[in-house]
């Protein structure tokens, strides 16, 4: 298929959708089912809130409870697997001393929570005989259902004791969707650690227990302004604890990755002139509706602690078709180390 | 933009919808807000039917009340706007003797309840003295809010004394929906008139109050099989109201229409390979939820009364700027009498 005809229709449907959309983000207090299936109809990101006096817009246990002393009390020295970075990209392409660039998931370690708290603080064990705070940065971003999966919703996890605070489900969206989430995640991160733009195929609810989450956001519309290119795999790994981390390429065997070229989305200068971020910020107590197939670059504000609960995306009608359509096919992606 | 590469996508387009969603046509049962809100958003027809014991799937009372005898005494005298063809075909296209293809409206008269049932009857005053059946087509059509228009809710209209009978929007869809609907109207027919097929930019309830309704259903992604090109505009006429309708082409002032090429889309024969329509029986007592931007061909078994809400589409979102794609530009709609 002729790449830039295939172009000038992705160029027309960008530019028809966000004429027809604008920059509006809506706010929903504390939304029905009904609303909420509004929303997901119309397939735009939505910020919901409680009211004051009326909170029922997202609020959990966890939102009253979570200081880190309650955390540390209830998790004790259970280990649990955090993402560990030179610079705080993990999942991301990073360009290799080989000259090469590769998508690189993360070295992870297993600490305690006391450990990964203090780490965030930057309150080190040796700050007091004036080390230098840790360079390395760590993200708890394991977002395998580590709270709850529906595949198996009863197996323990490493995020066990947290469970009596955080929902199984979000009553209002299990009532519209009529399924329960596939899984439920926690992330722990500071303003070091950056989750890197992709989308990914779930309707998703987002809320900030505390700190605050900065989303930059493009419609499904301008996926291909993004750049998705095939990049060879590469894991952080060090040779022993004390080691630094070192880029180390997988075997060839590990089929490479699709993934987007921007690595900075927030930045204009990285985007052609065709693109329409939105920017989103969600503060502690708020939630984001974020559709399935949106595309979403994620920092935080010091620490920040999140929940979020995935919906299978409804897989009949049109829905994947079009997103099928808009991220392109797979053999039409080139290689990521080929400059074009 | 090259037209067979465009072809090319909208092929694929199909195909992929056709192999995700196959022909099952759901059916609700007596369906809440929320299970009407689902089948929106998967945009797929569903037949709505109600239960023995608890119907509230869709019944008014014009489903209960409307005899021949009850809508005479009800109407009264009252002229009623009714559609003439030669043939069934309002609103087609039709070959003109001058060999050129026509969209052509059908001519309108207003008659009694009385007459028109009588004349959908065959039971025409004069058949005691052995003449002939009418040969012309009469539809009741009008299709312009004729029992409720939202814009002007509360002014008079040729249905007003049947108004008691018909609720002003379904509650199920209006709850989810959260607008009325912009028009309501009576559908009356045998089945002589057929609808040509077409698609409107609304959702659509189309309900069976007596007889039966069959249509032949292509989704969004089928409508470029459908070969709409852009015909002249005519319209029947007579000279005085006993002489025969005549087509008459309209003056050039009156823009060409753009409509399907395919006349008679049951017929497999008529069809490229690719199209998958779907054929719906709605019977006497039952619904049809037919999505926005779905194109319908509809005909009658005998004399058959529906009534149907529109509702606005959601001009938020994808869903327009994905019709609008699958519909084509204007501007790349040959004329419809060059053969093509």
């Amino acid at each position: 298929m002729a790449a830039n005809l295939r172009q000038d229709i992705l160029g027309m449907l960008a530019v028809e959708y966000q004429e027809l959309n604008g920059s509006y983000i809506e706010t929903l207090y504390n939304p029905s089912a009904i609303d909420f299936l509004r929303a997901v109809r119309i397939g735009r990101p939505v910020i919901i809130k409680g009211t004051l006096f009326f909170n029922t817009g997202f609020r959990t246990s966890a939102h009253d409870n979570w200081t880190d002393e309650y955390l540390i009390g209830k998790m004790e020295e259970i280990p649990i697997s955090v993402a560990v970075t030179p610079d705080g990209n993990a999942d991301a392409i990073v360009l290799n001393s080989d000259g090469l660039r590769y998508f690189v998931e993360p070295h992870v370690e297993r600490i305690g929570m006391r450990e990964l708290l203090r780490i965030l603080s930057r309150k080190t064990p040796d700050q007091d005989h004036n080390e230098s705070a840790p360079t390395e940065v760590y993200y708890l971003q394991s977002q395998n259902g580590n709270l709850y999966a529906l595949q198996d919703a009863e197996s323990h996890c490493e995020f066990d004791p947290l469970r009596t605070d955080v929902p199984k489900d979000v009553s209002w969206a299990t009532e519209a969707l009529g399924i329960s989430p596939d899984a439920v995640n926690i992330w722990i991160g500071d303003e070091r650690s950056v989750t890197s733009i992709h989308s990914d195929p779930y309707e998703n609810i987002y809320t900030v227990v505390r700190g605050e989450k900065r989303f930059t956001l493009f419609p499904p519309t301008e996926g291909w302004l993004l750049r998705e290119r095939m990049y060879p795999h590469a894991k952080y790994t060090r040779q022993s604890s004390d080691s630094p981390l070192v880029l180390t390429p997988s075997p060839p065997s590990i089929p490479p990755v699709r993934w987007s070229s921007v690595i900075d989305p927030t930045d204009p200068q990285n985007l052609p002139p065709e693109a329409r971020p939105l920017h989103i910020t969600v503060q502690a107590g708020d939630t984001l509706y974020l559709p399935v197939g949106w595309w979403h670059h994620v920092q935080q504000k010091a620490v920040t602690i999140a929940l979020n609960w995935w919906y299978d995306m409804e897989a009949r009608g049109m829905e994947w078709v079009w997103l099928n359509f808009l991220r392109g096919e797979s053999e039409e992606v080139p290689d990521g180390n080929i400059d074009d």
